[in-house]
């Protein structure tokens, strides 16, 4: 049973957020404008800097690095510098005797892709019917505004919480987490978080995780004219992409939480990009494909990779050339750790409260198909962390991204609710 | 029956070549040490010019370029700016009265692809066990040096000739043969020709025609932890690439020609390149694949690509993807004109005879397996085109390419004795 009177905070939370409406539109849209791709954050994480300072948080911003981070086991970047890509936390300093509560969410975005695709701009930020467009948009900056607007609510309502609330704009999420790595090798913690990812308002307690990996497929090289004396590297990778897929259904098949039973392939293997030979008359004598390979809530990823280089290994069963010329495997880059928080915890029932009170329906709970920053949370700072947001996976890394702005107030009324209810009311 | 005492003069040719051996030996070593890739061929030809102007040769050396070339049907390049691509023709002049021979060779080289599948530098000239290590020594450059070597040792003997020879030292024939057609078009023409690439010292009257070809196959994107939302080129690019292979069977289930009889495949088509996917993590929408297909000698090279056009058409049947999103298909970069030359042509009886002087033994007639700029020759230079050479097909295009010094002096042989015959001695 709640604490507080929650249809009372509702509609006081719901008046305030009305006032702020066209303000917190213009704040959403001044940060798509933002081209935060990496390696180019510094300018929104200044504006959000100067933001959280105007509303009263304590603020830290600086630039991650040193050998703690950098050689520390889940520390996975395509660099090691980060000069233009400040993290920022921001503190909202309890009053004492509550439970804390980080509000973690990524301002970095994926490249745009083909610029033609997109119908305007990809960081125009226009509002059209209700929906604002731009990368970003739906991943995450929308969800980040409903952590900040939660937050500067209940300030403008005048409430003080007897626990912490520690708002975290981070770098790197996709490129796998060093941002919030580095948060928590800052000695960032809480008794809970909530991540909100795109995860259209279902609740995602559990999520997997994923990574990265490389293939090396040799053929052998020969003119084209007498392609038979050669070996194709493309025809090779063709058994291997069979075997990867054999491997994935294997996988699948023993998923049987039913937070799984509405994705039809609940940790998948996906192949993305495919690279080989260099000479249209040549039989190619290598190929390289790269992918990511989900890994379950409940599973260490170095079984998942162990099972990966058993698949590939047992391709010298069907075809003698792997015996000789085994598949290289390599993982690399971006990883995203899995995680899980009990369906009994507080936190959820506080939510799934929140949520109905808010909405009006039941919350639909769901594993994540995909990793975020909370797997980190949870594995190395000790913190249950639940994921839910008002962007949509749907168009997350899409063109023509865009946010539901609704679903985005919505989210600050259930995330300024639970707040309440978690953190405490200071008398 | 020969005109000329066979015997006599293999005796002599023989004796002087033995003489020469170790210099020529050291010229080869010269030109494979010449990283002659497409683009970069100005520092061989600018050799190969100056020695052909010692051994007292008319020396044509020239840019190629012009509106006649490069709006040629039969012009087929990457490029069309040949600065660091000269051609080179040196004339031997005839006193009369005689017929004229062309030798035709290429000093362009394909790229050594992956420098670790190389025991020694690709570029060394090593003379291992009498055999000389480098991309280019059989793809052709040890034939072309058989070719020289045939009129220097004439010319070192004091013969001369009643028809002219032309030797030309062309680029871009890894390309599609625009060096040839450049010498085409500037006047080269002759009684016949001899090419020697790389046969074996077979003799190929019937050479295959070969295409480039690009596929666009197209897919959705996805996020890759939603992969089934998208649509995968690269699985459809499996598709397509087992169509490929079951159109290249029925091709050649109608090859009946007996010069064919030993080939595994006699018109291969080959898929070289592949390329696809812009991130590990996101599904592929597009994989470009790049390949060569092969022409049979009679046939016509429209009706080839119509049949290639066809096979990718009626892959909607197979998967209704294909009809929504048909595979692309372009024509590109490369192509070698297929050609032949009658059985009973006199260079052919010539070529028999030779060969038997030198060799000791029946020479061998097969179909070549690949396209060579004899097409060019037969087809645009009423100039009837053999070819023939000490190259191995088995090196050509693949790592440790290397030439049997051996056969390099033996094809030498042949040629000095069949440009006795065929242009015949003047008193």
């Amino acid at each position: 049973m709640a604490q507080v009177d929650m249809a009372s905070w509702k509609e006081k939370i719901r008046a305030q957020l009305a006032r702020d409406r066209e303000q917190a539109i213009a704040l959403l849209q001044s940060w798509v404008q933002e081209k935060s791709v990496q390696g180019q954050e510094a300018s929104i994480q200044r504006k959000i800097a100067d933001y959280l300072t105007n509303l009263g948080l304590e603020v830290d911003m600086w630039i991650m690095g040193g050998d703690e981070l950098l050689r520390h086991p889940y520390f996975v970047s395509p660099r090691t510098s980060f000069e233009e890509s400040p993290n920022v936390v921001g503190i909202w300093r309890g009053t004492g005797g509550g439970r804390s509560m980080i509000l973690n969410g990524h301002v970095d975005v994926v490249p745009e892709g083909d610029r033609n695709q997109w119908e305007h701009d990809p960081y125009s930020g226009l509002v059209i019917d209700g929906k604002l467009y731009g990368r970003g948009s739906t991943d995450m900056k929308g969800g980040n505004l409903s952590s900040l607007l939660a937050i500067q609510t209940l300030k403008a309502l005048g409430v003080r919480l007897k626990g912490d609330v520690i708002f975290e704009s981070v770098v790197e999420e996709e490129s796998g987490g060093a941002g919030t790595l580095a948060t928590i090798l800052r000695g960032y913690k809480a008794d809970a978080a909530l991540v909100p990812e795109l995860t259209n308002m279902k609740i995602f307690p559990k999520q997997q995780g994923s990574m990265w990996f490389r293939l090396i497929v040799k053929g052998r090289g020969a003119h084209g004219g007498t392609r038979y004396e050669g070996v194709s590297a493309i025809e090779k990778s063709m058994l291997v992409v069979k075997a990867i897929a054999a491997l994935e259904k294997r996988r699948n098949d023993r998923i049987t939480d039913p937070l799984y039973a509405k994705l039809p392939i609940p940790i998948p293997i996906n192949i993305g990009t495919i690279e080989g030979g260099k000479w249209p008359s040549s039989v190619p004598d290598e190929v390289k494909l790269e992918g990511r390979m989900g890994v379950a809530p409940g599973e260490e990823m170095a079984d998942a990779k162990a099972e990966m280089a058993q698949a590939l290994a047992d391709l010298a069963k069907e075809d003698p050339w792997f015996a000789e010329h085994p598949v290289a495997l390599e993982w690399f880059g971006a990883q995203w750790v899995p995680g899980q928080v009990a369906d009994d915890h507080p936190l959820m029932d506080i939510l799934r409260e929140t949520y109905h009170e808010v909405m009006g329906k039941e919350v639909v709970v769901e594993a994540a198909p995909w990793g975020t920053d909370a797997g980190l949370l949870i594995k190395l700072a000790d913190t249950p962390a639940i994921v839910i947001g008002p962007g949509v996976t749907q168009l997350g890394h899409y063109s023509n991204e865009y946010i539901e702005l609704d679903a985005v107030f919505h989210c600050a009324e259930i995330f300024a609710l639970t707040l309440l209810e978690w953190c405490g009311i200071a008398e």
